[in-house]
């Protein structure tokens, strides 16, 4: 990848994902979502991406947020939260993609409430990836980076 | 882990998967499972583990490979297939595990008939990657090393 | 009418609708939803209306519009999106109106997803056209027209 | 559309819709059959439409009306009553026209009783409008012409 | 069975049937209920049997039919078209049956809509035999020769 | 009621009730409908009530029939038979009629198939009999007398 | 009949009956429990039978009542007011019973809250009769009469 | 707590509570929000707390006051108006709560459509008061008022 | 209140509630019904009403307990234990009473077994208050002396 | 256990229970409640015990038998009967007990009825047993015996 | 077809059919699988086919016949027991059949328990005959011959 | 019985049995299977019994074990563990047996994971016996003696 980017990498995180570290750190862990972006850049920077990371708690900001990475991104990584359970505006953003989508989750959603095992989007996504902390979002760098090589025929 | 391996990780490969290459290519690819089988391994070790791999048609057999492999293993990657969805008896074999298990598909599940969202492991397994094909094993050894690797606070 | 406006027609688009004409034209078609709102807008201007068009991928934003039309228009045509088949405060919001609100979706909900067979507000417009295109808001208009006009006692 | 009629427009009721102006006239209004089926008539002719119309108690005889309708009509409107919800042999006659068909109700549905918010033949029209009186005729005789524009490229 | 007919089979087919050829031929294949009906005649004489085969779209028709059939015949060939999913009134018909029926299908419903896979007769009849297109018919042929052959101990 | 009868009572049987004697006897019993309705008769008439009974096993022609007796009858006694557990077009019917309409079954349907625990007319008519043979019928003729004296306030 | 009763008759009242009357006069009307009584009991005498009619709010008492029902009485008139929608303990005493039983209600039950169109109890009793006031009562009698009668083979 | 607050108590209203006293008054009556507020600040200062009473449209927003309520004050009253029936992303807010939350309602939203019966933060919550208008939120009020002298020990 | 009572309140306790301070003290605490009866007592009279306290597990009068309370009482506290879930002749006799009754639980019923979301008298009584101990009870008395001074217009 | 008794044993019937013997000897035999208890006396005090049994019609009854058999008993053994399916506040009974419970059944409530598969105390008994006629109350006696041994480490 | 086979019909029998002859004959008669086979045999000779015939117990092994009858078959007669209703894995192997399969059924499964209503093979294979007993693999060896002809274009 | 066996108890124990001791000691008990069999024969042989014991992970072996039992025992203990909950095949083995089996589980399955509380064989068996740990298999050699003696009128 000598001489420039392999491509933009976009990460959303979805509702109160902001509060990482402070909320419910028996399931989520002391780590805040800093540091957490923290590793997700150096991943993706050593793998030849540069990187876009983005939270909010509006929808229509992700809504948003998800087609402009749609312009300039090789695949985006998306923690949609609550949202992934039942928002079927998010789910019609998704649809219209062009660039891979993965879907991450932090925990374990199924070993939880029920609610958790239902995701609106996971039909559209090209994989998804749950269950080891932040790790699930660098395996997600990883996987984005296996579907871009595929793609554009790079070892 | 100069001088030594970092333990074993077990692959365990449910029913039909014998097919792979030829089964539903438009699916699952033309690539065999003994290719497959060859890149786990290869990035396994690159990782400083060894590797065992067993597939079988046999529900009772894969019981007593779950079994033995949490004897011996530092982790072990289970795409039980069909299984996946109804088999009880896998599940309580899952359930008495004392080391982290990893529920994996090629495709994604979620994108298919409705019956494949059903999984009677997934409340039990560290987590779930699916729908990368061959990547997914290949980002699940990389989610059992880091695994380890925190467990044994390995860099 | 000699001399004045017949009263203001408010259209309101929901959520991914800017989208229009590059999200999934098989299903939406190529015209953008400014060439849409053009052929609304002469056609109640014909009938001498006047008009009002909004989006909004915001839901509070939406509910607001809702509010206003509510005091200054005969009638309100609403494509709430995917915002129709789930959301509740929508639904209260649409429930309070004084004037006509009349459901418009440009494709047939009904043979796509189960989902969209749902809609929270269906039981609480006047009326309700769908599968047309941009035709089912041209309908809207003259189902507009024909309500006031009875109300009125116009010919 | 000097010269000759754009095509003939069918238009099918289904049963109980003799009783029309007698049967509840607080839900269907005090306006009889006759009465509603001249102002279809009338607008069709305006916009240059031959227009046949047949009321039936007889669900066989609709099915052939049906068929009959599809070898020489532009479009076909199609209030099946009480049929709608579960006849599925009408659904079959619907599934094999060669014409637009669009369904029509006098009353929103969705506002009465749950049974009437099943449709079986509502993911085979064109379209659906309903909720205005015979006005949701007279909207639908418009809807085809605009489907029928369309496609004979008829400004 | 000497000089004689074995008894009369008689052949009953539903709604939309007689469109055999036109509607969906991507489906029902092209060949006209005509024509299938020389086949079924000239197997069952073939095999000794008279027959007597009817079409309607008159569901009160097919109850009586069926009435009849069972007083001068060995068997029932019934193919009941979408009344096989919900007609209670005809299921109360083959109930009282004396003679045995065979319920047949051109398609194989069970690979098509979700509504086709319920037969409100199935548990009434005595066999089921479905997807084999026209020869669906010649099989239950067979079959009734079978069951009588049985009865009557003919070899 | 000297010099006149108390009006006319109209007595409706559905589909396959003309095969009443011979369909299930041990069912339905071994007396005929002609014999059932002599009954009917006799106890109406020494009542002071004409009478008028049909049978059809044409759900059109009962629609038909409830409009008539509608016009010209202090009560109806309905026997909708296996129409009455789904067809919401005979519903229809019902649900216009400004006499009472009272449902009656020879058996006990509750102690039989689960589908005959379903009634679409029930929450329609004044009241329901069922379960006593021909009786059940003669118990209608009573229960319209009691609810016609109560009305006209004869003793 | 001559010089002695044709047997006994009981009438069991459930909860709340006592308050007939005053509870709900727009659906029970105002007439009291003792007025009821006095009708049910005239009635019966003049058709030769003797006449024990109970009510009771205490479970387990009309559990007894039953059984000594069943010991020295030709048939039971159960109302069993709201216990007729849950208790299984009455449906056991119910049915074990030798003489028949008949269900019913003042008002059509159907008419009202869905929870009033389970019966417990329906497939166990001879008859049900509803709808009609305390002319369902007095039709019970009526009806146990006529199946007494053909028991006893007495015209 | 002599010479200083108790502490301070927040009031959150969600959804198209801007619109009492105008939306459905006879439902939620005549008076607006701000005299509401004005009752529950007289209250809360009588029993020695501050209050903050906020309103928004925007779910993003009460996700946001949720989180600052939890860091100032001693109790959180919350009547999330349509949001309590299905959104998920409130009910991650309300999970992570230090301090106790009240959910209420102004009108018995069990007297009302089936889906006010659901409230995705029920569980959550410290308890429920409704049906009272305005006196809920008072109540309230003593409520917090008496879960923290509990929790302080004052008398 | 000079010169007389207010007027009765009458709380009636279900089922097991004799063993509060004894039964899964995790729960329901360790204090008794004679000291919660105490607190409210003294809080009811404070307000100038008098009180009267019943506690049964005969549910048969618990019916007539309410039927009591309602000739002489201004409102009636009801927390009706496990039969709030089940009972329909509970239910039944609170629906016939003239004064507000109010649905109380000592614990919020949301967070415990899912048998407890439903109460078969939710939709009838005046409000709910549940989740604060014996403050609910305490709350209820406050919630009837508003609806109480509302009616009777005293300050 | 020289000496003395090991404990009193309960066994508790519930309603339907006195007629054992009478009551549909083909399920439950010919044989009386009387001679059964005989038959459980005998064997519980050949393993040490004394013993109370108890049948009773009222719910309220044995949720008080319940209370004191729990002060004073080693283990209960319940046959609750068809209060075993719905009762809730039997379940509150059962579920702050000390002592274990045995949840016993004559016949094998599998094999019937539907509503017989529910048992709404099956999670907080010790164990169930069922199918084997009063053998199930004698098994019963002699898991309690277990139970009780192995708490007190007798042999 | 001169002077060779037509090609081979691989007939497969699933669990417990070893039994046939012994398990329950009043469903499944009291002939034995060898002798079915044997006409199984001598009919699919008489046509010109080669017939391999199997029975497993094993599901695993049955997944490897599927796949080797696939490579070598021109058809596969599949009579897969209890199996038929649950089975995913075998599901997976019939998917990828190339050559058309036939379910077949010795008895009318949708004449016996609601669980042999669904066969999870249904939708994949070719069609669908049950119901006559070891007729049912006789029409089944006739179909495939039907198949094939049509293929081969054979007359 | 003097001088020999009173006939053979078949015990056989499903997966994952095998890891008792070592599976989950928390539910499952310290003690090995080897052990709890010990104590099952020395039970059975003092009962005057032989007995045969079977653990195994494959169904198919279960469903041959069954049949053989079935040839040469008075009566069967199984503990299908996982098998239990959903295996139609294993439910078609049981059903046809000519001796009695009983269901035996160890700990009780209704208070643990809902699909527990399904067993597909339940309803084919003698009798069910679950919760006890070791003593559940005690209790079920008594019962078989029990059935067994009654059946031969031993004492």
């Amino acid at each position: 990848m000598a001489g420039g980017s392999a491509g933009k990498i976009t990460v959303l995180h979805g509702p109160n994902l902001d509060r990482l570290g402070t909320r419910e750190p028996e399931i989520y862990g002391t780590e805040t979502l800093e540091s957490v972006n923290r590793e997700i850049r150096a991943l993706a920077e050593s793998l030849g991406y540069t990187i876009e990371i983005r939270q909010t708690n509006q929808q229509g900001e992700m809504i948003e947020h998800l087609r402009w990475a749609d312009g300039d991104s090789v695949g985006i990584i998306l923690n949609a939260g609550a949202w992934t359970h039942t928002s079927l505006a998010l789910r019609e953003a998704v649809r219209g993609l062009r660039v891979p989508a993965i879907e991450v989750h932090l925990s374990n959603v199924y070993a939880r409430e029920p609610f958790r095992r239902t995701s609106v989007i996971e039909d559209l996504v090209a994989g998804k990836i749950l269950g080891f902390g932040k790790e699930s979002y660098l395996l997600a760098v990883r996987a984005i980076d296996s579907l871009h090589r595929r793609k554009t025929r790079r070892p």
